[in-house]
């Protein structure tokens, strides 16, 4: 870890007065020098420009390349890559490095690395590639990876460095500082000191401005915190994340199935996946599982392909419904100019609902009682709005083809929809997260179905039955 | 911050073991014990069930009650209201339990908080109720919050804590540990010390790990960290986490305009922003200001009506256009049941580049470069998908309707409008990020008006030119 730090104070603005656009490594002007530098084959060049960046720029610029671009830039960098930049990658550029740096070189790489991180980058590799790392790599280092790979995917013993500083509880203060000062093998940054009884339990914690604060002859465990919230391997990283924003976490204590100290989860780590996980929500409700800003155009392309296809299918079933009333239609064009507003409608309507309810399920808003409110309450926001919009819509259809009936037939479908919007908005995700499917990826399209079949079943119906 | 400290060693779970169920605080069958306590009007057992809590479940118990038991609840607390609880309420409960709480005892409250949790609750109000509060405040809290408006909205100057720990770079560290051990006005939690020139410019940063590594007779400049990260009291949050985000801070120094160090802004709070900001985008993306969960049914009916008719008036003049071709569908009544699918899967695909355009302006990953990659790439993958739903939708149509015509209608209708969908839904947010408007609220709708008219004028427009 002395790469980054000896980054931070390459890149110092001592005046502390630093406007936005210099207080962000890569610039535009940036990547423009690097490119030229690349083009033009001077290593030297690209090394000046490139050497003084926090290894997260570091990333930032070499993804902001072009395929080539990157490559050349790696292959410049040579065997001085900063390891720190790997964890910084998106796991669509990081594959690209990683096949260009080579098993040897990258164990080399990996085990400059805090074990966290290491496992970071380490998990994403096919498995042929990963043992080729392992037979490269120090003894304890290859344990540490190896260990690591029999936690569940998104866990906590993923997520966890086994760096921490560990203190017997019989110790005083005096002596944890006098250990601290003389071992060399402490993590390069710490924020909690974690106690632990004679079996390796971990039994209190205390953080280090509790520990400047202490004079030297007290006990450990006159000053600890008894509430760790320590976390099993196996815990979901969604629970981790819920976890230090509940409680302001800095830190946590991570404990094997015997209840033994295993490893210690920084804030840091914790930063990424709580944006990670809000961020995905938002992705899945438009079907992608990650964001594809970096991938090949033929893995974006293919990766999208599914969810367009399931949205064909429900947007063929609608075309069903219509079809149902075809001979309606032909009799009345103008309902075939207006059926679209009342499945929109609702298909809007609904989203918003599926958005707030997705966010609730995440964020483990939705207990028994406020479930019970949220849904009364959407069926009162469907119908109140419902009722505006009816008769909007059903103002302008009157207006617009100066049938009064035509008017009430929009107007009654619009409140129906909307209604059905609002109730299935709660209720599908609902019953998704349930059922243990991810209400993120299905609630959009299940509700659009349903608003668009029901929009244009009841619109039609009610005209078949009254208009014709 | 003492009653923080006191809910956690209350909570103590030493085996370390606990289950995801017994880790959160808040079960239903303690929603459900609550409520029965407040019903049958037993205050003793109410406070011993929330007395318990830390104050982060006590907020999300306050905010699971209805309306009545809540205020019941607050009326129980009195003046044994735990501080610490307001800053964790959602916007709508909190203003529900400052109003009953009263400007007084509020006053109260707020001084026991740190500067930042204090104006983070004090911002929100109206103007007559601050000016209440403060005629109770202590001068010096009183000015520190009157100050604290001074800066703009969700800038760092409202984030930052006054509470922090500044040394004069002239010190050694012993001498520093001597003070930090004799002082009483240090923060509760602190991760870094701030080194000072006698300007009270911040020169330099220690965290407390490298103090507690480090002998007593070395200078503080020597071991300290001079690339600070520093940000100006009026860097906007969204900045201020990417920062944080960015460079894996823990804390951050805050300079007023003259470079002098205002505050520090510790991660924690920042875990929150981060959170808001992803959550912002995917609610923005449905048309929606925040959460609404715990909104009252009037206001969040109200606050959705805006979006809903900004959708009426898209889906009007989508309407417009399948108006323009009234006489063809009346002529071909398959047109009527076909059109539907082509402006619904241009929608889609438009929405999933939306999706990845938003949050990639959002993650400041488009520099220049990337950028032209991103649309060439959306262009192309708006082509292959398009081709490949062309041949699906043209296959289907054709089995349907028997006609080759209207498959081969359909299949160029498809590719027109997935094509368009790709390159407007890079372009839409790019431009209106130029714009300076969010394109996080106001993408989709435009995106949707686009390819709902390109949609229907393509396909009823090649239908009337090539089937009548």
């Amino acid at each position: 870890m002395t790469e980054t730090h000896k980054d931070r104070e390459a890149t110092a603005t001592p005046e502390g007065t630093a406007e936005t656009e210099d207080v962000f490594g890569v610039t535009d002007e940036l990547v423009s020098a690097v490119e030229e530098a690349l083009e033009a084959g001077w290593p030297a060049e690209v090394g000046k420009l490139v050497s003084e960046l926090h290894a997260a720029d570091k990333a930032d610029l070499v993804e902001s390349l072009g395929h080539d671009e990157r490559s050349r830039l790696v292959d410049i960098l040579g065997s001085g890559f900063d390891p720190e930049v790997l964890p910084h990658l998106d796991a669509a550029v990081r594959e690209e490095v990683l096949d260009q740096l080579g098993p040897e070189r990258l164990a080399r790489l990996l085990s400059a690395l805090d074990s966290d991180d290491a496992v970071d980058v380490f998990e994403d590799l096919e498995t042929a590639f990963q043992h080729r790392i392992l037979a490269a790599l120090p003894l304890a280092y290859r344990h540490v990876l190896q260990e690591s790979l029999t936690f569940p995917e998104d866990s906590a013993g993923r997520l966890m460095q086994r760096e921490m500083v560990v203190i017997p509880s019989a110790w005083t203060l005096g002596e944890t500082i006098d250990y601290m000062r003389a071992a060399d093998d402490l993590p390069d940054d710490f924020y909690d000191l974690y106690v632990v009884d004679p079996k390796h339990h971990p039994i209190g914690k205390i953080p280090l401005s509790r520990v400047l604060r202490t004079r030297r002859p007290v006990r450990l465990t006159e000053i600890m915190e008894t509430d760790l919230k320590a976390m099993p391997v196996t815990l979901d990283q969604e629970e981790v994340a819920h976890m230090f924003r509940q409680y302001g976490l800095v830190s946590a204590p991570v404990v094997d199935d015997s209840g033994r100290l295993a490893g210690v989860i920084t804030v840091d780590d914790v930063v990424h996946i709580i944006e990670e996980e809000a961020e995905e929500d938002a992705l899945k409700l438009a079907g992608l599982a990650e964001t594809d800003l970096y991938s090949a155009m033929l893995d974006t392309a293919r990766a999208r392909f599914p969810w367009l296809l399931v949205n064909l299918a429900t947007a063929i079933l609608a075309s069903i419904v219509i079809g149902l009333f075809a001979g309606t239609i032909e009799q009345i064009v103008a309902l075939a100019v207006l059926m679209p507003i009342v499945a929109s409608m609702g298909g809007n309507a609904g989203t918003q609902t599926v958005t707030v309810a997705v966010r609730a399920i995440a964020m483990k808003d939705l207990t028994e009682s406020t479930t019970r409110r949220f849904i009364s309450k959407e069926l009162f926001v469907g119908a109140a709005n419902g009722v505006l919009f009816a008769v909007l819509a059903g103002g302008i259809a009157w207006l617009w083809f100066g049938s009064p009936k035509i008017a009430a037939v929009i107007a009654a479908a619009m409140i129906v929809n909307m209604i059905v919007a609002g109730v299935c908005g709660t209720l599908i995700p609902l019953a998704l997260e349930r059922a243990k499917i991810d209400p993120a990826i299905a609630s959009s399209v299940f509700l659009t179905t349903v608003t668009d079949v029901v929009g244009f079943f009841a619109f039609l119906g009610l005209a078949a039955v009254f208009l014709l």
